[in-house]
């Protein structure tokens, strides 16, 4: 079958290689779209610290480079391993919660507590080893299945994956009915934020600073209440008016850079929560006089716990919908690093989600 | 009456000012001891923020410099203003909760929500204007009066104002019987966070990190279960061992250097708390990606929150004893430049608490 193997940073090829065998406790699935993450981006322009190399096995997996990438996707169940539960069937469409942690309940306190997200080891399904969503089929530990519900489309299923994230850093923040937010940054995990602001609280003020216009569009489009672009605009003015003073109560930070995170602390009110969502390419200088004479939670998001049950949930009952208009371009697996990856990295103003079709 | 008034960094007079007048609803109190807080080192080498200048007055106290200096402060009432509660006589031994807000309950949001250290015009008596403690005599407003109970010192009254920073800090952090806590820095903020501490769990792991010798002897005697000098000691190593891998569950930072944040933030376990007491002189680097993948709780405490009742209940009750251990040095009022700030810049390894009687 085909597959996008990452070699090193620059170096992802589609080659040929055996489809993967069926254990005990696994579902084989026929991917039907893989989402491009900007995991992936990193991935082809540095790499990724949870990548084994080509000599070193990663520590879960035991695999060696080359993997095969993708870990936001969805497929048919083709065939069913020994063991599997009576809920699965040939034919069902379903998606994959690709994270892999060390389960040594015994030793591990994150996953004793059952945080597999916070597990020292944690890796993903797509970047650590266990085949992956670039490609035509995978076999997955059964654990990781889940049925889409009537009416959720494949290409919607590719999505949860970061709908998860974004709902993970949503619940994590405590936001409620009623509260306001500030998003930085309009890419995919910016916007997929606020669908699930939108879907605690349609009504609320909610905030975008994004650079791009497009992006600022669509974020108009899906219920942002404000947008604005950081370079041009005063954002904390902003917030100070629509919130008559008191300050926004949650930041949700999904840009990862230092004029982000100084914007979030000056806007949040005192008590208020910057919650960071996307990663850092260095530490960034915070004021932590600020922190501390205005009480505010810094915290920090990762993956998702145990939630992508409750996305589906959403998605189903219409709090979380119009996913499909996110997707800007669907493409096929040869096309996945011009078309896809460089797309991403060269067409800020016109991509949001990019999908594969292998 | 005699006063240590406060005119420029490096400027600070013993002078004689007039009594302060008797306002209706306020107490007239003849000081007895008033301890040095950091901040009075602070103002001394280089002014503070909440200082008035020379010509603008200060926006709550429209008073200018000089400033009686002095927030940490006991004494006896000596006369009660028209309209002063029926629980006042003169002869009383009481305590100040110094701090001031603005209290537009309309237009403040903290202040409508009860949270005046929080208001953007937060100041305090013997900061910002309304006399102070380094003096014979205030008035203050009798809201801001505590009783001291029968069996509470002055000298113990004194210390109320930081034993109430540290319970205010501990009770933010959510700090609960059997968590595990480390404390940076062991000046007298980081051995009153380790009393109050001890006061919510006289057994559990208390680990203090501090470089002078003295103040790790204190903290030893005081309960810290293991003490260490972060220069010669792996802090994180010890705690990995201490805490069976896990990690501590709360930091609190007494510190405020870039050593001692880098230390939090490795030493937490994954959803732990870093809490900020300590107050910055310069913006530190973070490493946001560590807060992000532990999910890690950063956050700070300034002053208190109707706490100062907890905390007497505490002393009263014996939760709380040995505060009078940590009072290394008493002086008179004349001595308050030489033998009470400069002491405590100069030496770290003698003094913790100093009190000053007029």
């Amino acid at each position: 079958m085909k597959a996008a193997r990452y070699y090193a940073p620059g170096d992802i090829r589609i080659e040929d290689i055996p489809i993967p065998s069926l254990k005990d406790g696994q579902v084989k699935i026929r991917i039907a779209w893989n989402g491009i993450c900007g995991s992936d981006i990193h991935a082809y322009l540095a790499g990724l610290p949870k990548f084994p190399t080509l000599t070193t096995p990663g520590p879960l997996s035991g695999e060696t480079l080359p993997v095969t990438l993708g870990h936001e996707f969805s497929g048919i169940i083709v065939e069913l391993g020994a063991g599997t539960d009576g809920r699965f069937a040939v034919g069902q469409n379903v998606c994959v919660e690709p994270i892999m942690a060390c389960r040594r309940e015994g030793s591990c306190w994150p996953c004793h507590e059952g945080f597999h997200n916070l597990c020292p080891l944690v890796n993903s399904i797509g970047i650590g080893g266990w085949g992956g969503g670039l490609s035509e089929i995978v076999s997955v530990d059964q654990n990781a299945v889940h049925i889409l519900p009537e009416g959720i489309s494949l290409e919607v299923g590719a999505c949860l994956e970061p709908l998860a994230v974004a709902w993970h850093a949503v619940k994590r923040s405590g936001y409620k009915v009623g509260d306001t937010a500030l998003i930085l940054g309009a890419g995919p995990i910016g916007l997929f934020l606020l669908k699930v602001l939108r879907a605690i609280d349609p009504n609320s003020i909610i905030v975008v600073s994004e650079p791009a216009a497009l992006r600022l569009e669509v974020a108009s489009q899906h219920g942002a209440t404000i947008t604005a672009n950081p370079l041009e605009s005063d954002i904390p003015s902003i917030i100070t008016k629509a919130t008559n003073g008191k300050g926004i109560d949650h930041a949700f930070d999904a840009a990862g850079v230092q004029s982000g995170i100084d914007l979030s602390l000056r806007c949040v009110r005192p008590r208020g929560s910057v919650m960071l969502v996307a990663l850092w390419e260095a530490s960034p200088k915070i004021d932590l006089n600020l922190v501390l004479r205005r009480e505010i939670n810094v915290t920090g998001s990762i993956c998702y716990d145990r939630v992508h049950g409750e996305v589906l949930e959403a998605l189903k009952d219409g709090r979380i919908s119009g996913i499909d208009s996110l997707i800007t371009s669907r493409i096929a697996l040869d096309d996945v690093v011009e078309q896809g990856i460089k797309a991403l990295i060269q067409e800020k103003d016109k991509q949001v989600k990019i999908l594969v079709h292998p």
